[in-house]
């Protein structure tokens, strides 16, 4: 069965953005083996404003060829927009509704994980509705002091198991975690 | 130079303490060593409230001889209060005004570290403050969704270096940055 990936970066304060959108503290390391990542995923959940931005998202000429080989692989991926407003995109079904069985459906067709890509309130969504098989955050050398919080005003806690450590040269720690069954 | 520590268990999304002051999701192992971590501190920062709590706690009789030693340690410390109201105690100081420059003086008296104890409104002074010289968060894996937030409010950044990483058998990962020079 396919797992819903919570896979970003957060401020060592747990914010995902700061306070303006900056994501500029965000560190991009050779060694984060984001590639990897991406060849164990076939899908990528979007919220409508992600998907507006990120979902068919072009490197410009001057990009490397890593990168634009980077872009080729996440386009190439299935896309799900969690939206009541729907695009022209024969690679991307738009779902509205009934978001815990939908997912569940999707989660059965086997094959490659998904990547919950975001923005914030779709992972919020996700996380209150229980949604997500493993969180993969990458704490950065950062206190921001405020911003857009990945986990916010939840009605219940969250216990999870540590699965895996990944430390960065830059000082960026990859936490990966699952749910406690 | 003595160095000022702040150690202590946060939840992933932050917390120190949850909605109704709860601690109940701390995780004490063995071989996270606190002994060693008291072995390498003289003295111990606390803000009113934490000293009244714990600034002189004595162990039921029914604890282990373990817990007694630790208490022991703990005692035998030289104690600073940041505190209006001081209290008849000959093993403490009591410290009202002018706090960067007084933490100064007693970094100066050289010796072994300090641990900067707590409770959360003095942690944030002396982050506002800039006089903490060691961070080190031990991230434990419950999300709690609301509480008392260890960084809050600051206008600006703090950019931090990665210094070492300890990974605990219950999924309690502690990070240890100092700030960025």
């Amino acid at each position: 069965m396919k797992k819903v990936v919570l896979d970003l970066a957060v401020s060592l304060d747990g914010f995902i953005e700061g306070p303006n959108g900056e994501t500029d503290w965000c560190i991009l390391e050779d060694d984060m083996n984001f590639e990897g990542f991406l060849a164990s995923i076939d899908t990528i959940f979007y919220g409508r404003v992600s998907y507006d931005i990120w979902g068919n998202f072009q490197p410009g000429s001057g990009a490397s060829q890593i990168e634009q080989q980077l872009w080729k692989d996440v386009n190439s991926k299935h896309k799900v927009v969690f939206s009541s407003q729907s695009r022209d995109d024969d690679n991307a079904i738009f779902i509205n509704s009934d978001i815990t069985n939908k997912v569940k459906e999707i989660k059965e067709q086997g094959g490659k994980d998904i990547w919950l890509h975001g923005g914030a309130g779709l992972i919020k969504t996700f996380i209150e509705l229980n949604l997500i098989d493993s969180y993969r955050l990458s704490v950065h050398p950062t206190v921001l002091g405020s911003g857009t919080p990945l986990f916010k005003d939840l009605k219940e806690r969250i216990a999870l198991t540590l699965v895996k450590t990944n430390i960065f040269k830059s000082g960026v720690v990859q936490l990966i975690y699952e749910p406690r069954k």
